[in-house]
């Protein structure tokens, strides 16, 4: 039988998961509510059920070797999903441990940018790198670092928390409690503030100027940049700025081949690449500069995060 | 015969070189000149007679298996020397292939914090750590990170700048070309001009107001601060302020066990330990605060260098 393993993402609102051989080949794809589930017991029989129709769909053909998740703030070392702000469930859960009552095999948690840079490394855009990082800029922005071929997670497991390094101080009220946070300016949400800022300062007309806080998104502001609107070019050039010395910083401290941009922002192409990539340059020190490749994603979007959970238990089962 | 290696330090002005068994039991030490070799070779020469004369005199009781080497801008995975400032010999020097044709055995070289990180690990403080961040506090500001039990060199052996991450926009100027650099800041000579920058800055009488800048020490700022001269503990309060935030985001990316503070500006003690402790809990991502030790060195700075080099090469040794 062909040995398989099922990759799953844990979302705010969906969860995502599939069925996936070691070459990377999805079988089979399917998802399942996140945000209905107030009760941990209930989503997780509901999950390990959808594993097991999937698996049966392919009649017998597959073995399951193993299960990877990916999950907000979810603890490689302790298997434990550990006060994500975003899920229903709070405090501490074991999600590995109670996940084994439904399946006893392998099963390994990261949170979900470990997972995508795991998914880079076996199946996307890294696959010949052993040092590299992989940016997700969604709601938040996240970071998963590779040094050596393996994932940083440091201590206690919580390494790679790029999103919370300060870049302004006393700058932007952060959803962790802190000020500043580099995922305040750079993220989905962040450029809106950023957009919202620069309304207030400059008076360009701007079609932008038409859609509340609350409606706005960052498509909204690539679509009208790619229009040539000001406000919103300059909304990118601030976030990419911002990003580009950051990484400057990183650079110096992990001397990555390439930084992969992940995710929602990074689909503005041309629009978040090339400010990100001046302004890196300009900030790093001279032993590093025209060395570090700024990279789109090789993995599509839609089955990534699947593939970085899958990726992830292989890594776990292949040593 | 009882297996030892050569630890040898190449600093600006001295040379330190000793003999080193596993254990970490430095059995004779010496130094040569540095700064009097304005020739690359006959340098070479002198450190080659220096290392065989320091094993003639243990009788032939001793058998050579390796030499490691730290020195500035010492490239582990090219053995080169590249472009060091403050060497007499420019651009790259090949010295692991030209030292080869002294010895024939295996050479290994890295940067002075990175071999500072390996004695750490080997012989000092963080036996027992596989994730932890060395900082010397030299004239400059080194960083060796370890993560997972190995030192971080990146993709092309150049990681652990630390020093050379932006902490103030167009902030002082920094021997590397750029501005801002956390070592213009935090490292002797960046205290003693944070100390000129309060002495224009305020009026409190100081003692250091009769020294001239050429003159004054990192030393002479720990003494007035021991005196309770008001400069004096604002420098350093600066100083472990500058140090401590850096060290917040650095935790957020690595999360390490421990962060050792090593050399010069380290000896003014609880003056310098208390102000970065302090800033960086107050700095922290709440998952990492209470966690992470800020630790003096482990190992006597007499003959740290020497093991730090002993331990680069004993580790490649033993595999």
């Amino acid at each position: 039988m062909k040995k398989v393993v099922a990759g799953i993402d844990i979302g705010g609102t969906f969860t995502k998961l599939g069925i996936v051989d070691q070459e990377g080949r999805v079988y089979t794809e399917t998802s399942i509510s996140t945000v209905t589930h107030k009760d941990i017991d209930s989503y997780m029989e509901q999950l390990a059920t959808a594993v097991r129709k999937l698996l049966k769909d392919q009649q017998g053909k597959l073995e399951l070797a193993g299960i990877g998740i990916g999950a907000p703030n979810g603890n490689y070392y302790r298997g434990v999903i550990e006060y994500a702000p975003n899920l229903n469930w709070k405090g501490m859960i074991p999600f590995v441990e109670m996940f084994k009552t439904h399946f006893d095999i392998p099963i390994v948690l990261t949170n979900d940018a470990n997972a995508a840079a795991l998914g880079e490394m076996m199946y996307g855009g890294a696959r010949n790198m052993t040092d590299f990082i992989v940016i997700t800029l969604g709601t938040g922005l996240g970071s998963g670092i590779v040094v050596n071929g393996n994932v940083v997670y440091g201590h206690d497991g919580f390494a790679g928390e790029m999103g919370h390094v300060t870049v302004v101080e006393n700058g932007r009220q952060c959803g962790c409690g802190k000020k500043g946070c580099l995922e305040t300016y750079v993220s989905a949400t962040g450029i809106v503030r950023t957009a919202f800022e620069l309304m207030a300062l400059r008076t360009d007309d701007s079609q932008l100027r038409s859609i509340p806080f609350e409606k706005l998104s960052a498509k909204d502001i690539s679509d009208a940049a790619n229009r040539a609107d000001r406000i919103a070019m300059k909304a990118f050039d601030m976030t990419g700025k911002t990003l580009g010395k950051t990484l400057a910083d990183v650079v110096a401290l992990f001397s990555p081949e390439a930084i992969f941009l992940f995710g929602g922002l990074s689909n503005a192409g041309d629009h978040i690449f090339k400010p990100v990539k001046a302004y890196m340059e300009k900030n790093l020190l001279s032993i590093f500069r025209d060395k570090v490749k700024i990279l789109p994603s090789g993995l599509t979007e839609t089955n990534a995060a699947v593939l970085g959970s899958a990726g992830l238990i292989w890594k776990e089962i292949l040593g």
